[in-house]
């Protein structure tokens, strides 16, 4: 593969960049190029050089970049006049959209969701579903958890657990929430689903009466912490006896991330609200909607609106990533396939880093390395030896697998040889410095 | 221009969206067709009828709809496997974009904002700007005013007037902020301006001591209320003199829709942030940015994050959009004498409605017509004869024009007759039908 | 007049204060002695000097310090082993003073009103009050005022104006209320009546429908601003027309202060939750009552409860209060005359000062000086002369006159010229020294 | 004892209640007559009958009814026209109860700490102590535990964790705090202080840096839940650690109730702030304080005020109290010695309950019999046998003995009988009627 010729001059790219973009940029401080092209699990470079994406965008590219059906479907909407923008009217991409949605995903798990357009940012579908199920209840007590990542606007964030986020806010309020621990949030012993329910049937617990409650199945910025099957029907239960809706936050963790297209197929509970975005349109463009069951669908016209709701563009992509990837059961068994090479080779690497944890579920793992300082330098070798990779976790103590779904397993298996040689490599530096002050 | 032939069935279509979208739809139903194609000022529909769109997206496609220089430099993009989603990573296209928006948008006018990519909502720049200046100040009061739309997430709906929008959040939190009246909202003869300082120089006005004021020049949905220089300017030296921020928000107003790029060009107010979106990326796709006064850009790296921040398809059509428009004053030339034509227009038929009244500055006006009833009729007729239009303000009693700014000014004025011809009509028809009920 | 011969070592006293009494501290700072006795009008301290009391406890004493028939129903309560302390168990002190109090105060004014005892402060009782009225209506947004002060616990401190008040509250949470401006905030041209109204019947006003309107008559410690009875039943209008409770706080100008046992007497309204405390018990004992329309009692058992709720000592002195002083309008005669007198008297003081304006009503009078250094001079020149008397305002611009109502005349007007010469000394200075500096 | 002849006709009496008092009244309707007197451990109606009190005001009587020598010097101190009512200026009854409050109390203990006298209820004090910790760390957050009760004023509302006193606020705003499980909230196995400590130090938790710890040490209307001395320490130190206050609530254990004057004597911690009221003027008089270390009490004066501030009644009798109490050991060692007796005989009554548990610490001590309705069963069968006892906990589930500590021996095993027999006949009643129905 060879170097791109559109790149701007870096030494300049990166001027403007210190000169005119804030502080608050994030990303681009680890990984200090600029990137011109992409390609399923590959990124480009202004230099040319090629990285392998193991970040896909925060799960935001579960099907790799730039597909090339994808790109060919947007390619002809946009040269056919197709509309771009347009607000939640009727359109056939629209149209076509939720035909193959209902066809493909919701009809075969027996779901009677309706789908709602919001604006297209995960936070803005959760902030969505809070409104909605305070609406529903008339209750105010959305309970939340440990490790939990909802977003950053001020109804998201006020369920986030992230304190790095949540300080962001300055001194403003994020109230209305109660925060309860996630499965095994106190070790394998703890059963956390019992002290939840006693906190919930103790009438002076103060918890008040809850809304909803918010979770994601598999908690991905707070460090690959996957519920069980057994908590997560515990805790529908919960809200069934509590007068409270459940909002599974399928964000990061759906589309096929876990496996099943939501991280809770086969989990045996029916969530009245979904929040979904990232993956969503396939392409990685800006989209997000709300799945609510029928019966909770008691929003009056434009009460939650936004002027992005319904991305035309990504209707046309996410139509397409369906009819390819889920018309059948090939694409799952071949990312359980995966899934399965993924556990092994972190197994693997687990154990080469002292107290090394394996984390996570389906192709959202990784392996906590116990501290975010070794986490962050093992990340930092591999983006030197050609891998975009990140940390998660409360102090980023996770090396965060997201691979790109797609990727084929040649590749997959080159870039997991970056991270097991950088782990090898880092260990054995940090164990020498330790010998050598020990001695 | 002809019927479009890729339309679906239209009952089918129409089923669809009974059946699976969520109730808070809202557009489609004051326009019940589906459509199919869009370029310019005009939209079809899957049955090949033609509007002409008044409404652009509610200001998000000032540009028109597919433009085709932004379509072709999209188009290569994607076909050359440009980025697509990218984080915050740096890329070619946000360089070209901030580069160009920095030659072309803030050297011109002395401002050294840096740029802000937050997530693609105009919501949620709102968001992140009411978090900074938390964060600078140390306060928590944001004042907000009277008839002020920011959006419907929690934080920006704490600062929206709308109680259709409040009351979504069903018993959800909103707090943190206060209410003051907007210019002339009790009329010519009072000065609110002196109202806002007398509270705030009070130490007992209950008022708290504000970490922001949040305004629009001009009020989009509030009902198109603009604010006079001399009150904006007051305005700002309130905040100065009390230690808060400014914050304009632009996303409905900005963009060359009251003439200049920016609502506020001459008028001699350097807001410290300024939230921005709809016709940003000039194609209206999701994108959205704060600016920053350096000197507030405080942010820790992806302290306000957020998934989409940074839409590569949308830095490529802003950039083609800002060196389109904004290289000379050619372009604003043209809006000032289409908003010259529309002045006129519109004052004809405000004297056709019993104490019409024009509304608005530059290409963001409208005719307040007394009653949500009336507007919403005279839309209602428009649309029956090929016009997109919609109405504003706190009873839905404006009816508003937002035409592309670069329609050509037959067709302007093609639509001005419409909207003309269906107010002399439903006031003749209402006057008829008052002097029956009279006789 | 003697000295009292019981008083502590002074020294020593002043000691123990400062090394263990909290910062908090106040009046003792302005009337830095101790206090040992004190009898109708006068105040005594340590050393035997005695002083006029033109303070009154904050209008906690209106009756003046231990009247000989209350003192002698409390030692003969106390002497029989009368229950002192029994939560809110029924008492035959609570049975008497309900029947007097229904008997003299509510039957003669048509008043069906409940009372509530809540705990013996004012602010807990304007708490029940905002507790009630959300409870009630089901909504959260309470009305409060400029320059409104109702108490210091979160909730009534939420409706205060103060910001030395609020700002106590660090960085905890004031919400769920919305400020208004009170009768004449903005100058005696403009009708805030009429812009409360035009924000209310606004749906995009941003401010959510009321529960509750809560306002004093006559703000005391804001700087003795005192609605007119078009505004007062404005208000009451307002309230009934958009589903809103009225509460009328009478804590500091109830019981006799304005002339009417309430401050609302004879101006035609009839509020639905009356918070009252101060002189309620006639002696200055802790006690708080709310009154409630009996259709908005809806509280279940102890939902609001506290432990002193029902001072029964309290009840004893209340009832003998009740009876002395209200038994027949001679009281009601005699304060009116005193409020005539402290009229004129203010007047001549207010043309003293440059600038001075009278404010208040009935015996709930004071003059704004135009600054509270200035006020803060002339009420420490009255101390020096043997006057207790303290400042109101937002600025403390207003020197407060609140004597006891049953004062006799000759003392009342022995204290109002030691008002009068010291406003006349403390001017005088002030010229020369302006005179001084131009010179 | 024979019968007291000044008892208003009780038929009239009680009509007057219902008539006009509040059904916010509670204890009246268990004990449904008129009180008129009452004396050490005996209260007595309006017929003459007389009660054992097991209630003591709540814990607000712990020296009993009307103690001959507090009587005494608050009747000489209104005979003298002692001042009554002095908002917070000095007086030679607050000096004297400073003095011996620091002579007797903390001087022995070595608390520096001063003291802030609030608003003469529990929940005043609490509040101030919320409002100093926000103060003076600048943060919101202020956790407290499930079970906690500190009165039901907005502020210390939000910390109270019971659902009808919560539910008492309508829709209004509890918020900026967080709740944590107690010591032995999950049983007896769980190590809860782990668990917090848990949640504190993992900075995605969701909980924010906390600006306090509130706790009681033994939890009053929770349910009798005694926390060791273990976890009390394990909280100081967690407090420390993450830059918090230490606010022990001993409102309700305080003065003698567990023991010591303070529930945390001997327990080797030293809180930061210590709300105190119910039994501090020993006579059951409304008086409330606030100690603080001097280091915090960075007050303002007034920053928190109220008008009943300094009960002048209450420092004369406060000062008797601590004088006739706490001047050597001989009252606790004898407060020991009934604490013992208590504790067996209330084990005994456990043995009689199937599943019987006892509760507490000191002579705050309880059954748990099961179920709120037992437990209201035998309190009920306890009044009608002549003993005032009532129930705590989160469902009322236990029979809660709160006798004066005065009480002499002889009168405290014939109230014990009295329970012992209640508990014996309504469990041999239930037990019978089981079997009816299983036969």
């Amino acid at each position: 593969m060879t170097t791109t010729t559109n790149a701007a001059d870096p030494s300049a790219t990166t001027d403007i960049f210190a000169r005119r973009e804030s502080e608050a940029r994030s990303y681009c401080r680890g990984f200090p190029v600029t990137f011109v092209k992409a390609r399923g699990a590959r990124l480009f470079d202004s230099e040319g050089r090629g990285y392998i994406d193991f970040l896909a965008g925060c799960s935001s590219l579960n099907y790799g970049h730039n597909d090339p059906d994808m790109k060919r479907a947007l390619v002809d909407h946009i040269t056919g006049d197709g509309v771009a923008h347009g607000l939640d009217m009727h359109t056939d991409a629209k149209a076509k959209f939720l035909e193959t949605f209902e066809r493909l995903i919701l009809k075969p798990r027996g779901m009677d969701h309706r789908v709602q357009f919001t604006g297209p940012t995960g936070a803005n579908a959760v902030e969505a579903a809070m409104k909605l199920a305070r609406k529903v209840t008339g209750r105010r007590n959305i309970i939340s958890f440990t490790n939990g990542f909802h977003g950053v606007t001020a109804g998201a964030l006020s369920c986030t657990g992230n304190s790095h986020h949540r300080g962001g806010a300055g001194s403003g309020p994020l109230c209305g929430t109660s925060r309860m621990p996630f499965d095994k949030a106190f070790g394998d012993d703890i059963d956390t689903l019992h002290q939840i329910e006693v906190m919930l049937d103790n009438p002076s617990s103060g918890i008040d009466a809850p809304a909803a409650f918010l979770l994601e199945v598999v908690q991905g910025e707070g460090g690959l912490n996957a519920a069980s099957m057994e908590w997560v029907q515990g805790i529908e239960k919960l809200a069934r006896k509590h007068g409270a809706l459940l909002i599974v936050d399928d964000i990061q963790a759906g589309v096929g991330r876990t496996g099943g297209f939501f991280s809770f197929d086969k989990m045996g509970i029916n969530p009245d609200l979904v929040p979904m975005a990232k993956s969503l349109s396939g392409m990685g463009l800006p989209f997000a909607c709300l799945l609510v069951r029928p019966k909770h669908d008691i929003w009056t016209p434009a009460e939650h609106n936004g002027t992005f709701r319904g991305n035309n563009h990504a209707f046309v992509t996410a139509t397409v990533a369906l009819e390819k990837f889920w018309s059948d059961d090939s694409f799952a068994t071949d990312v359980a396939e995966k899934a399965l090479l993924l556990e092994r080779r972190l197994q693997r690497i687990a154990k080469i880093v002292p107290g090394g944890r394996l984390k996570g579920r389906g192709m959202m793992r990784g392996v906590d390395v116990g501290s975010g300082e070794l986490a962050s330098e093992i990340c930092g070798e591999c983006f030197r030896n050609g891998l975009i990779i990140e940390t998660s976790g409360a102090h980023g103590e996770v090396v965060k697998v997201l691979a790109p779904l797609t990727i084929d397993t040649a590749l997959f298996r080159e870039g997991l040889d970056i991270v097991e040689a950088a782990a090898a490599k880092i260990v054995a530096r940090e164990t020498e410095a330790a010998e050598m002050a020990a001695a």
